[in-house]
């Protein structure tokens, strides 16, 4: 039992993320991190009839982009690892089931790309799997829909809210290649302080954040330093400084190194996002577009992507429970 | 790459079904399996204020005895992995929520217990985990409410309709120990061919059966002879006749070791549940009830396991889109 160190996971062989993709929609194109997004779909509906048809086409160009970045056929992969927020996560299946590839559905909210990412690890540093897709996509309209009001409602969002990214990302990896490479992870624990405000899951996805980090950064002997960026998404800039507060707590400066892909994806006071981006879709873009081609080029050596979930639903809010929160977590080295 | 042989995945050190349990409602224990079901919950609300609160309690118990039948300790466990019908998959997370056990996220509808299985048994094997629970549950109340109608509207259900069971089922794997043993299985692919009746799931998820348990008898070499069951769990009545003739038309007899778990649960003629049982619990009780005890006691020597799932939302089918079907297998041993 090498391979594990306490509750973290190594994996010794070190398997690659052979290629990725994101494609996003123009308001995430519009925003701070616009110029890193090669595909950008301008029509929300992506030309089809329904916003949960647009997800889904959103989701599958993702995966097509990141096969051809890699020169590979969709036969090739051995599984695609897939989630999102649409109930019964049927933006990934009606995604996958034109393709005769293999399909595991995982579900872990907003952290679902690390969750995937981190099977896709397991499973190719352990031989079951050659290729291995992880994929995930979030929608803003079939979110807010879902989650909070119907859209031509025109609610008034509060000062917490995250706005959810019309985007999609994803990142085949391989047990052979070059960098990047996954060389272990965490699988989140969930944490519930009694947060019961959907409108604030900066604030219910901290506590896992801070968990998942800490547990991981103590089991492998390193420090925030070691790092070139502790990545979370998606926080948010409340959840954030929640975070950075929970790491004090615990005689631990984060702010130097740690970068939130829901506080990154939109120009705050331009873009009336308030407290920043979020949805299955947001780190997954950002990280297929910003931080993987980073490392690839080696301009960035060793992050931690930690991607945090708000395991709610429109029901368990309704009927008074408060929001559990998840972090998973991988690490990426050129 | 030896562990793998096309797509179907070898676990080479046979991890371990450690310990296993099940509970189940009162409608299940009065079916034809009910003398195999030790824990019986006679109040379908268990004592809570809602459907998805009982569902929860369901699963926690089930996995509650399945620790107890290991002598072990929740803290034991390196990761849970579960999936329910419920939206966003709560009935799981808000049952994991107070274990502080590593949790993965997994929707495979009622293939939810294979898929949870077999990545249980890639984690175990690999050496990533040394105790990974596979839990899973369904309940009746609240699948109804959220795919079909308001209980209290008293719907007339269609002959082909399915009864989705109060259940729920949990397995602990792992890398060491006795029988029984997972030594390999096949992640399913998506299988659509355009039912978008979502009264009959047993003919949407026929295909899906079929396309993984021939991919798994092809790359094995062997023949349903081979095995002393090949259970499938739900296709009901109508979906497992769908099965033999999909099997015949690759030459191959499947009827003198098939089981269906959802053809299993009830009694048709006296219990009104038209097509079978159907839900996550349905084939995750059944498996942890009845056959896994008699693999463990040598009176079953070799199994296929191979839950079927239907991949559909409730907006998916108003929205007029066919039932994507999948079906994971795991093939287990005394």
């Amino acid at each position: 039992m090498t391979k594990k160190i306490g509750r973290t996971i190594r994996l010794a062989h070190h398997p690659c993320v052979y290629s990725f993709a994101a494609v996003v929609g123009s308001k995430e194109a519009e925003g701070p991190m616009g110029k890193h997004f090669t595909h950008v779909e301008q029509d929300p509906m992506l030309g089809q009839k329904t916003w949960e048809q647009a997800e889904t086409r959103l989701q599958k160009l993702a995966l097509q982009d990141a096969l051809q970045n890699g020169c590979l056929q969709q036969e090739e992969l051995d599984c695609i690892i897939a989630g999102d927020l649409v109930n019964q996560c049927t933006a990934s299946t009606f995604a996958a089931r034109s393709s005769a590839v293999p399909f595991l559905g995982v579900y872990g909210a907003c952290s679902t790309m690390a969750e995937a990412l981190l099977i896709a690890g397991m499973l190719t540093d352990g031989g079951y799997a050659r290729f291995a897709a992880a994929v995930t996509s979030s929608h803003f309209s079939t979110a807010e829909r879902q989650f909070r009001f119907p859209l031509s409602y025109g609610g008034q969002r509060t000062p917490t809210s995250q706005w959810t990214c019309t985007a999609a990302g994803a990142a085949v990896v391989s047990a052979e290649g070059n960098a990047p490479r996954l060389v272990g992870g965490c699988i989140g624990r969930i944490v519930d302080l009694g947060i019961k405000d959907a409108t604030n899951m900066g604030a219910a996805m901290a506590p896992a954040a801070a968990d998942t980090i800490i547990r991981y950064l103590r089991d492998t002997h390193t420090r925030p330093e070691d790092y070139d960026a502790i990545v979370t998404g998606d926080l948010g800039n409340i959840g954030s400084a929640l975070l950075y507060e929970l790491f004090e707590k615990q005689g631990i400066r984060l702010q130097d190194v740690h970068r939130d892909c829901g506080a990154m994806m939109f120009d705050e006071t331009t873009q009336d996002t308030h407290a920043g981006g979020s949805g299955c879709g947001c780190s997954a873009s950002i990280l297929t577009s910003y931080f993987l081609p980073q490392l690839r080029d080696g301009r960035l050596h060793r992050i931690l992507f930690a991607a945090t979930g708000a395991l709610l639903s429109a029901m368990s809010s309704q009927q008074g429970e408060s929001i559990p929160g998840i972090c998973h977590l991988v690490e990426i080295t050129a």
